[in-house]
């Protein structure tokens, strides 16, 4: 069970596609919003219980002075990983990288691309395969699929 | 009393400007280590009980992605002054500046200079100030010491 | 008694939300076009004489190379709230964030994010809170109510 | 096991704290050189035996247009940590982080600051704490170990 | 012959205008699509059976964290031209720049101008004139041209 | 006579090359300390009398929020030139560059490189010599220096 | 006279501003356009020619690899102001200001704001008001009717 | 033969790597100091007499605002690849790379790396490959070594 927390509403613009790339991956999750800045107890309280209630990886999307990733990595040992959302006033994103990127020693957050809520998903679920072989072999699935997709754009394109 | 508060004893370096500029101010103030990724559950409890135990303004100091200023604005009606710390892993400074000043609509953190605690302790004054017209005169001859040097300058750059 | 002061009239786009928050908070404020580059005289007449006319902080906001805060800043000792405007000349806000941001010693500047006036109102309101205690209440009821939308948007999300 | 690897051996500078935390976390892993652009061969090997040879997270070092971290996950379905070094060449390592985390949607690294090799290390443990009992209980004591640091210095502070 | 590849169909948006310029300079090419991440065994094929197949350059584009051209550039040793392309996802180019310009020492990039695919042709089209007598007279004419446009303006504009 | 300012003593290690460049021309000037930040009504004084007491470009230099150049412009209708000095706590240069550069629309900056006080007391020449022979005549003299000292470093590789 | 150049006529959007403003302030000017990288030897020959024909200042505007106002500055002893240009395939328009403000010691650009055409030409009246008192009465005029908007815009704003 | 130029003799320290290269390479050159801003004369016809001279191509080295890898591209129809030098007064080397890279349409200048001489070199040596068996060859031998080196790495590495 992946756990796909987000500041607020306005975030499932972007983190919606890590649910659904875990769906289309075979990989349960749940989601809900969690704000770092406005309901602090909140986070406490679901980053300290992850690990107990299941969950196995916590995807925490944020913007622009972006929190909610590396607080709920220093709650918890489970590996978090951060979406740095583009919001509306973000510098052009940069603070939304930079907040959740360049977290201390001994607290890591996994951090994924600019709005890239479906790598995050996928990350999650490359988590999940390492011992899992039937989300290893959807993963590997989903990667051939890619290739093919590409496959098929040069046989369009030859075919002008 | 002000609270000054910081990620680790290496942010002394910078830090200890606010302290030594607030003594100088005639302000009170207490100075201790809260680290919001390796102390959550302290910092929790410090920015809570800050108003109660007497507190006006809290000066917190971090570096890289600095999560304690705007997560103790969180937990706070304080108001609360973040430096931003250009920590030996930071990149360049963009890091701590930026996760400290593009706080979210609702949480302020008000931001000074990269390594500015001075202006930090002269700003926790300056708040005192608005209703203590001892500090409030202080800060003016703080600030007429400061047109002094200027003038001090100007003549021994003349004298020459 | 809060002074709310801007460059020119196109920056009420952005900051009539400083206005908006403080009168949510009861908090009384003033506001009017004070600009450090078209009209330096009212400018240092503005700041020196805010103290005497009963201000007890300041909100300046300005865009492009903003040197209103700092100005005022330098001719008050009150506290100074700059709010970095993302004008239309602006590149991408970055010189309004500096040139308000990284004051010299001596001189501070509360700096808040880009574009981010309702938080230029709420740290005025912070201030006044140190020792009003009706605004402090306002305050934390202002907080309460952060948190509710929260969970309200969390219920509204689980109902779905 | 976690595969560390690296462009080239300077690189050790950084990297060793890797390997150092993993081995402080119970966590066995080998270590080697694969560049990008000097063993692309090498390269794709590595990757694409990996999870046959029974790694279960690879942990890929490089510095200014860092290619390594992408291209390995590319060629596996194992998560890919990536660190971007700020090498002797870099643009103030900007180079190094954007060319990490920026990945197109489908093939995600899990990014760490600039130089944060030990993050790194605790992520791929925690990676493997998602399952592992005793390394998960590790990661605690190791996060147990941080606050106590930080409260040490609380007292070595407060006893000066 | 010239090899003209990029990452998706997508980016023919861009990459075309080096097709059209190669075209009207006299230079043949092929184009066709190449993804690092998604066809990785594709790009090394195609690197490295690119010099026996005839061609003299290749031109690849790609963005965000853009590996194509530097991962071509480490299987071949036919000069390659590397094009940043603003990807919707892209951080303002910032990525797509450094990650094709900023190769380490030994496997160099022709790197043009963001999203610069006209350029790309003409220095494709540069090599090629070195040895080629023809195609170095249509560079001059070409160059003639945009001259000739220039002074085309000037008249324009003193006819008003 | 140019008239040259500068925020502090310590600035005397950048702008000294103003004055040593307008004596080698043979300009006349003076020089004195001004602070926008802690002598205010020194600048406003020193500005509004500069064009009576003779002066005829201002050459001023400052660093971080860099609010010199530009105030001093709001105060005198006399071409002045702004120098962005690189002290000790800017961001890497950018804050004093972009706070003199980015003035609104009616107040210019003459703004040159970063720490170039020595091209601040050439334009400052130049700005004399559209009038004066002698000083354009010096000018010239210059300007053949400087390609006499390449051609010399070319005689001196050949001469290898 | 002023000179007012550009690279091509798709800068007249930007440039246009110069001119309508030395109008508006009574001095002369031609404007045409000349091109560094399509026209060079044009370029040479305006540059050099252009003390002897009577100008005075001459205004450059120019975007991207912005060359036009340096080379321009290289070939003449007049003051040369530049502008850089956001344009189309600008990276946000900082290849503009620094290929034209980061010039090397011994030949100054006296640069203005991004897209800042109209305090060019200011700028530009400024340098001929230095010895030419009507164009000095008039620059003063012009400042005092900035001043007076933002009068008329305090009276409108407190009418409401 | 390629041409080597630079702005000044101190380029040396960086734009020595691209002649040691090409000797290491078999390929003949000439290197001699040309100056856009100091020496403008001298490029144009350093440039527009290559060609016929029998230069290949053209490796321009220049900080800062560095205009020479253009300029010498807008008056030959020879490849140029620039080497942006992180110079002294350059601020991080931005304005070197954006000031070469950010060519218009019609003059492309094939960029490296920030200090990539060597890289200019080994490009040089790749545009002379493209119809030369023997370069061809040599660089094929350089490319082994470079994987020969990682492969050393790894056993002493191993070896340890």
């Amino acid at each position: 069970m992946i756990g796909i927390i987000m500041g607020s509403e306005s975030d499932m613009r972007v983190m919606s596609a890590a649910a659904d790339v875990l769906k289309e991956l075979g990989v349960t999750y749940e989601l809900t919003i969690v704000s770092a800045h406005r309901t602090p107890h909140r986070m406490v309280q679901y980053a300290e219980s992850a690990r107990s209630r299941g969950l196995k990886v916590i995807i925490a999307g944020a913007g622009g002075a972006a929190h909610l990733p590396g607080m709920v990595a220093s709650l918890t040992t489970l590996p978090v990983i951060g979406v740095p959302v583009k919001s509306s006033n973000s510098i052009d994103g940069w603070d939304s990288v930079l907040s959740i990127l360049q977290m201390p020693g001994g607290v890591p957050v996994a951090t994924v691309a600019l709005d890239g809520a479906k790598n995050a998903g996928i990350l999650a679920a490359q988590i999940i395969g390492t011992t899992d072989e039937v989300i290893a072999a959807n993963l590997q699935r989903y990667k051939d699929g890619l290739r093919e997709k590409v496959e098929d754009s040069v046989r369009n394109l030859e075919g002008k």
